[in-house]
């Protein structure tokens, strides 16, 4: 298989709720004026707590400082792994659990922090730019790996002397997981026909947190707010649930011909930060000894994987996992953190 | 002939060129998320030196204070003239012209303020309510004039004892006017069509003093940035210049079915302030007695009327109007305002 390290220069940022509407005017033209920036990955993704921005360098030269944003320290570098033909996986899952062992893992053992971006099209896997050497001897064993300058695809080898071999980040810890009642779709649409459904993004990105005059109330505490939207290298991919789904119209959004829906599995129950490694790793392992699709989406505070739903079985169990802690609300299936860790 | 005072109390307003971009949040809102918003009366005009804003009391609460927005202190109030078939007018012509010596000239004369703004669908004469009693006796002798309130037209008769008849505002004052080069067309858009042009009309509208990457230089001096936009009882509303117009989609946009080019003049070397009053009368008298149909859009700091381009002729002229003193950029053609006045 090969990776790829994409020429992208990345930032992980974090929007404040009550910040967005100052932000209205830079996103609205990352979204959708291509015309108008250079920006060529921007993603965005709001949680209950905030909007995670991920965006390239251009990007982020659009996003005034301000009390409302927050912003990593760090470059990170976007790796892709591409199948060529001749792996040696039989894996028929997509997703994270696809690159669980030949990545994830790996760079877990070597203490590197990794922000998953899984989108309709493929999985980033980003990475800290100063941990670019560690993880390319780490991968450089299982991948040939290709850095992507200008367009060009240029063989990259591994340093004999790996002088960032040390451990990076702190260990994994114990972590509450929280099990949405929403159901979730990744989808996507032709780039032209974005400018279709502008009005309805719109209104969901940013006014979705204003009540519409004369809407009934209809909040189901059980389901989590999160949107996640898209455009890289020219690429839409969205993620959001079944009740945001009914507002885009049904005829530009596609999906993969199975129309399956997802269940999150939502990781910390305090913000995770940047530092600690080995949480992807500790979801997407067990996924991939059960060959159990799943996308997994960082964001600033928390990491959230999505689950195809048909593998669930309902109703809940007592059985625990042994290295997360879960947390079930009421009435939600925990069956798939049981069944596969 | 039947004059309406609308249902709407409205303020006139200006947003700083450099501030726009903090009002993106609630424009967008006001224009295209109409199930979010009670605001019912909203214009935006674009000139050289800010935007205008004109909207009801619902979506003035939308518009946070800052140094970059400036607010007229009064309350203004929409009239609309309806002929309902009796009209003693015989002209052909449309806009202004038509309400020039029946609604405009009248209330010139008795020094009130009135501010213009020309739509698709009607010609809007906004006064400020303090006005309105001097208003009605004015004009109750031509008109039969109603009230409407809370969807009902409710005759109203000119009280014997008019205590506003005073003096208001300053006398008329002789003005420099311009006329740009640009062509402008006047169009219209079944509101339900407004999401199929959304993206244009958020780039013409928020993004069109950021230059394009990559786009020619081909500024015009000649020509002048001016983009009205406004949606009114459900009605949208559009002027704008061929340049902007070919950027939007030519199958939802409609105009007259004679596609009639208009002409700008501008009246105004310096900001006109809200307390002169008989401008618009000096300018639609003389079209009215040639019955030259004009639109006429008032904004925060100038007034600008639209000319048909069929009926002006083409060359300079050394000939000058008595009252305005006629400033004609090079190679601009000053036929009409010397025909006409």
């Amino acid at each position: 298989m090969d990776l790829h390290i994409l020429d992208h220069r990345l930032r992980v940022t974090s929007i404040s709720k009550s910040g967005l509407q100052n932000y209205t005017h830079p996103l609205i033209k990352l979204i959708f004026l291509r015309d108008r920036t250079r920006c060529k990955f921007f993603s965005l993704t709001e949680t209950p707590e905030n909007y995670t921005v991920v965006l390239d360098e251009e990007g982020f030269k659009e996003l005034q400082p301000s009390e409302h944003l927050q912003v990593e320290c760090s470059t990170w570098l976007p790796l892709n792994v591409i199948s060529n033909g001749n792996t040696s996986s039989s894996s028929q899952a997509v997703g994270v659990t696809k690159i669980a062992k030949s990545v994830i893992a790996p760079l877990a053992e070597q203490h590197v922090s990794v922000f998953m971006l899984s989108t309709y099209q493929t999985d980033f896997i980003l990475v800290r730019e100063k941990d670019l050497s560690v993880v390319i001897h780490t991968l450089a064993e299982e991948f040939n790996i290709f850095q992507e300058v200008d367009g060009e695809s240029v063989p990259v080898h591994s340093q004999d002397t790996c002088n960032g071999l040390q451990r990076n980040g702190k260990e994994v810890t114990s972590h509450v997981v929280v099990l949405p009642g929403n159901q979730f779709c990744v989808m996507s649409l032709d780039p032209d026909t974005l400018p279709g459904i502008a009005t309805t993004l719109i209104d969901v990105l940013f006014y979705s947190n204003s009540p519409k005059e004369d809407a009934a109330v209809a909040d189901d505490l059980e389901c989590i707010k999160f949107f996640s939207f898209s455009l890289i290298d020219g690429y839409v991919s969205l993620v959001m649930d079944t009740e945001a789904q009914r507002q885009f119209p049904a005829d530009l959004l596609f999906t993969s011909s199975s129309g399956e829906l997802w269940r999150m599995v939502r990781i910390g129950g305090q913000p995770l930060g940047f530092d600690e490694c080995g949480i992807v790793a500790q979801i997407s392992q067990p996924l991939a000894d059960s060959d159990i699709s799943a996308y997994y989406i960082s964001t600033f505070s928390f990491d959230h994987a999505l689950i195809s739903e048909i593998i669930q079985c309902c109703g809940p169990t007592n059985k625990r996992s042994e290295l997360l802690e879960l947390h079930c609300p009421r009435k939600s299936r925990c069956a798939v953190m049981t069944n596969s860790l």
